[in-house]
């Protein structure tokens, strides 16, 4: 089955993407998918072949993709996504957490015109999240966003397999950066500030590290995993949310006296959406070092269910669209 | 959707069974399910109602079941399954671990008349699988079998997110009662035999817990695993299997002056599958304690995600039974 793409943002995950989709080709046509990029689109113009872009050869010319001939300057998603023919909308642009632009009027404008969406932008979905999931619903589309929390880790399609377990609760790391710097002030000694700049010089942090260690990130993504896994009707403002920036290595030494360890945590419970330090024993599966991401989820037949890995990376969050795209077109070739 | 089944064997899963399908009702309904308990066949007859039984009163009768006007003594599965209109096949019983028998019987003679199967029993799949898997093919039926490992952990279904990511190698702990014993020795430096006597005396134990210590059920896990996630085509006798009542608290405390852990580990890697006591790090995620399963998919884009939970109970392997009913109720009612 043929399946015409575009792709909205060619950053760091957009081209792992295509990086993905060119070496995945054999695997996609075994599956029956014939996966066909026929848009790619930049904050500045776009590179359109209603047959199929050469994706090889725009991975080779990397950052001189404007260069081509089927560069478009100025031509923008909004107005080509109603004239492409497309079957899926594939976005990976930079989110504005407080508005969601300009990601929410793509996939708004994708669904409007019967366009199933895959998105790896969180904004959209921790701001606006029944508004999509309504219109999808009205036009029959599909709206995937695995890639919005904790990357390649299935937190988000581990549902089908959990529906009849019921989960009435999630507890998670979901920042990598926090963790990160909580994990080095726990097996260092070292306090916050130079945890920070430790993460920073790493890589780990960005240099406005504020929407990691004030815990925004986690609120977003616990938002998301709420509305998805417990049929709530969150937004990022329903979140109580507390940083690690305040935490000192004394508390993190008393804690590690009697046994614990002082994670970021991130928690859908009773209704109500937290992120802030909590103590955690030491021998809790919510232990984990490093910038790895963890979500437990509680259920009501069978205890908690955890799921952990990678909270992030280019091919990490491309192997998580990849899969959205994957299962979409496994429901639709059925019908 | 109406969907007949029948349910075999009423031991302790498909007692839960039938009471989590009793409480989901509503649940079910609302996902379009309508499921219908035709008959329930125990080693010396069966249940049998065309119209479907009365669970509630079947749960509430208890082990008088047999008193029901609906029994019809000595009428077995084997017999019955090609009469009955079945659209789901669920087979629970207790398996020989050298034949499979009888569930390989009552699964194939399933599949033979088109009918689709859901099992909790390993057997069948560790001796039998690609014979299930190609006649399950060419007769276009659903064998699903959540169940067999690690229960409600979805460490089967999970394949469905990750097949973007492509798993390459598997690294697991799979059966609670030698993870329990080897936890025990580690954090209270008993000995083998002592941490066994506990574990018999929790009921986590078998009182011939061969099975258990010596390997063979977590080589029959592995072996499904591989044969499903990595599309291997592998039977028990593929394994090799080492049990962990040979380990001294000396090997313990010696792993543990270095930093590692000494666990019962189930591998699959480099078309090899072995289960085999290992040493691992103590800060690994695999590093979990109790009768707790675990189990690290390696994938090639996205690194180590690790799922991780119960690895038994009635209610859990229920539960995990009934979810592969919703996912062939799903893909089904899609056609």
């Amino acid at each position: 089955m043929k399946l015409n793409c575009c792709l909205i943002g060619k950053g760091n995950v957009g081209t792992c993407l295509l990086e993905l989709i060119e070496e995945k080709k054999p695997t996609l046509k075994n599956m029956g998918i014939d996966l066909v990029v026929i848009a790619i689109f930049e904050f500045d113009g776009a590179l359109i072949n209603h047959n199929g872009l050469n994706i090889s050869k725009i991975i080779e010319i990397g950052d001189n993709f404007r260069n081509l001939e089927e560069w478009n300057e100025n031509l923008s998603a909004l107005d080509s996504i109603p004239n492409l023919n497309l079957d899926i909308c594939i976005e990976t642009t930079p989110t504005n957490p407080k508005t969601g632009e300009p990601a929410i009027s793509h996939i708004l404008k994708a669904i409007e015109n019967h366009i199933d969406v895959v998105a790896s932008n969180k904004g959209p979905f921790y701001l606006h999240y029944r508004k999509i999931d309504n219109l999808a619903r009205q036009n029959n589309c599909f709206v995937k966003y695995e890639a919005t929390v904790a990357s390649c880790v299935p937190a988000i399609s581990i549902k089908e397999s959990l529906l009849a377990n019921e989960i009435i609760s999630i507890k998670a790391i979901l920042n990598g950066t926090s963790n990160y710097i909580l994990s080095r002030m726990s097996s260092e000694g070292v306090d916050f500030s130079l945890a920070l700049k430790e993460a920073q010089e790493l890589g780990y942090a960005e240099s406005d590290p504020s929407l990691d260690i004030e815990g925004y990130d986690a609120a977003g993504k616990i938002v998301i995993l709420s509305n998805a896994l417990l049929d709530w009707n969150m937004n990022i403002n329903d979140v109580e949310i507390n940083g690690i920036s305040k935490i000192t290595p004394q508390a993190i030494e008393l804690a590690k006296s009697d046994g614990f360890v002082i994670k970021h945590l991130a928690i859908a419970k009773n209704n109500k959406l937290i992120v802030k330090p909590r103590m955690i024993d030491k021998d809790s599966p919510l232990n984990i070092g490093g910038t790895l991401n963890v979500i437990e989820f509680k259920t009501k037949h069978a205890g908690p269910i955890i799921l952990m890995g990678r909270g992030a990376g280019g091919y990490e969050a491309a192997s998580a669209i990849l899969n959205d795209i994957i299962s979409i077109h496994k429901i639709r070739s059925r019908r």
